[in-house]
């Protein structure tokens, strides 16, 4: 069997983790199963008024990256999608292609999109076309896969299912149960009457269709529907024939609609990215026995550490995780730190995710003239700067091994919230600090 | 006219800035239309399934408060609605009484609920029955306002819209547009039809009712509508024969259901309590000049500074934000922070939201030995865990006013950073860090 890149390699991609927490059986689930060509459209030319700013939601930023580059990278790592067509307004071209090559995404295809939510998906079919002529063209897929830019959250093992329903039906959809008793209301403003809830479903993405059927509905529809159609599903029923599959979603696949839900989206993403951290213990038995108190604590705070005495080498320890937590007792580990964040540039491994690295000083004595000189704290300042440039945060926290058990317990009591905060935070504008446990 | 407590008289609720963000005319603006009495039924009795979470979503906290507290407070705050009832399951009513104390609560009564939504409502409803007997027997109101524990974010004005509608109408309820389109289903899980979107809208809470009519609506009710029922008008227009009157609602009413929402409550909450703060300078030219940096800074992050050269004995000043930032060139001043924790203690400004004090301090020299003396760590570090107990957070920040005017420069802007970033996270793990600025 060959080596391929699949997304089952990447244990430490966020994406992975989520769907590894919801208990999905992870492998290669799409490799078998899908042996034909599979393409995402991606209509991205909304201008966000909702949302109320300026920015529309999809270019919004958060953990220095816009929305649309999370949603483009769930696609991008799936290996049995071939091609992702992101359609995006006039002014927005640009832009867009700058993520694309800041982010390093692959598999992607810009086009320009319409006035419309319907003309925008049309436009971004007609790139598939044999009608389109010259090199721009691309492959025609035997399903495509529509999905909204602002659900970020889509997982592949729903993809599938909604992509397997797809070719089997002709067209398929996610739902989701209503959170909201549905009501007609009368033109005076009153209720007529309400929806019985269990006979109805909120129509949500991806949606999936064979090529052929959703491109025809589109050839064929009217121009009411290009200027007030909402649904894709409805298209294929009326001018294709073609009642689609309905499956269930999960509640991940909501959809990020007003400024609040940025916030909940950076919060599942901060969640995810604490869950697990490298612990570099060093080989001094102080130090050793510091490691093995901190992983105790952080496993009650939902955070699985692993000890390591030293990662020196050892790329493939540094790709398992994007939090880092270094024990030392002598100051010249701070260069090994800043090898630390060199190796991490090369590998690109903070180019999607910030990486958090602290810095834990183990103080031997509790002599106050011996400990923080100046020149420490302008160093880790300076060395935090530089990282912060390659998306790596850099904090330190300095401990006194105080020969008082309750000084000590409470030192590293301290310690362990402070190491959580931080690396659940994600704070740049903490970077360089030296805290004190 | 006489100095009655209103929601307007108290303008460093976060809530209030919220209404005047909206651009609401503030005032007493239900005292002179609403000569009637009007009681709301919480209903508080559910188990919080979706939300995945082990505590029912009503009692999960954020900022040290469980979320039932924020929305009981909107409605405490309102001085035209007399009672609260919130309806809570059995084995919550400890809890629940606890909370009310804890937070000092008023016009709350806790009644015990049933097991569907639609009996804890009626449960709520018997409160103010004549029927009810011994002395727990609440008086009548004209208006009932029903609502959900996990809508935090309802306001005075809207909530005056539906009183003042039901009054009217006899029914009044919030409708929202549909975020998705709505599909009925076939019995295979195949597209049937999807609805027109602009023909239906989301019922959403609150709602309001005459209380003569939604009381007789659930005597007559069936035990069917008990056990499946989901809309209150409904009941209202079948059994009281009452169309309700519908008001579109702000986006704000959005109701906490999964754990994602909580941060995004989270991060409401702490946005509005960001948005000002008071700044305090001291006499010296020097921490003036800083403090006027600062302003001009933050005001580009949208934080308005209120800046004054000392608070002291000026607890009205204190009463305006929840936001500190003090200035000072000596570290006598810790204790003027000592003594601003005391007086925020004895106001009980810090009950409902977490304060947040910055102490600046400002070091003439760049002398190393001179600065962050180890017992100056230390009192702060103990000021800080003393402050935490009375939900105070204390941070300082050093800064060096060096001679070169770059150095000078990058240290403003940084303290602006950390200044921004303390005040908007409020993070409970780092107070007491003396950070450098």
């Amino acid at each position: 069997m060959e080596s391929v890149s699949t997304a089952s390699d990447r244990p430490c991609d966020p994406r992975c983790l989520l769907k590894s927490e919801a208990g999905v059986n992870e492998g290669n689930m799409g490799q078998g199963a899908v042996d034909f060509p599979v393409a995402v459209v991606l209509p991205a030319a909304g201008s966000g008024e909702r949302m109320g700013l300026s920015t529309p939601k999809q270019f919004c930023t958060f953990l220095n990256r816009p929305l649309i580059s999370y949603t483009i990278e769930t696609f991008d790592r799936i290996p049995w999608i071939e091609t992702i067509v992101v359609v995006v307004a006039k002014e927005s071209h640009d832009q867009m292609l700058h993520i694309i090559h800041r982010f390093h995404h692959i598999k992607v295809k810009v086009v320009e999109g319409g006035a419309t939510r319907h003309r925008s998906i049309f436009s971004g079919l007609q790139a598939f076309s044999e009608s389109a002529e010259g090199p721009s063209s691309l492959p025609r897929p035997k399903v495509v896969i529509i999905h909204d830019a602002v659900r970020p959250f889509v997982e592949e093992d729903f993809l599938l299912k909604i992509t397997l329903a797809a070719k089997e039906q002709g067209a398929s959809g996610a739902i989701r149960p209503l959170v909201s008793t549905v009501i007609a209301t009368t033109s005076e403003g009153y209720l007529d009457h309400s929806l019985e809830r269990t006979k109805y479903r909120a129509s949500e993405m991806p949606q999936g269709f064979l090529y052929d059927i959703i491109y025809q509905a589109y050839q064929r529809c009217s121009e009411f529907d290009f200027e007030f159609g909402t649904e894709c599903l409805h298209l294929a029923l009326q001018y294709s024939g073609t009642n689609a599959k309905l499956i269930e979603g999960p509640p991940t696949l909501w959809k990020v609609t007003y400024k609040r839900d940025l916030a909940a989206a950076e919060c599942v993403i901060k969640e995810t990215l604490s869950l697990s951290a490298c612990l570099i213990s060093g080989t001094m038995a102080e130090t050793i026995e510091l490691a093995s108190k901190l992983q105790k604590d952080l496993a009650a705070h939902s955070m699985t550490l692993d000890l390591h005495p030293f990662v020196k080498g050892n790329n493939e320890l540094l790709s398992k995780t994007r939090n880092f937590i270094q024990i030392s007792a002598s100051r010249e580990s701070l260069s090994e730190i800043a090898e630390m964040v060199k190796v991490l540039e090369e590998m690109n491994h903070a180019l999607l995710y910030p990486v958090v690295i602290i810095w834990v000083h183990l103080y031997m004595s509790e002599e106050p003239s011996l400990r923080q000189k100046p020149d420490e704290l302008s160093s880790i300042m300076d060395l935090s700067t530089k990282a912060k440039q390659r998306n790596v945060l850099l904090y330190g926290i300095e401990v006194i091994h105080s020969k008082i058990p309750e000084l000590w317990e409470r030192s590293v009591e301290r310690l362990s919230e402070i190491t959580t905060a931080l690396i659940r935070d994600r704070n740049p504008a903490l970077t360089g600090q030296l805290l004190h446990a």
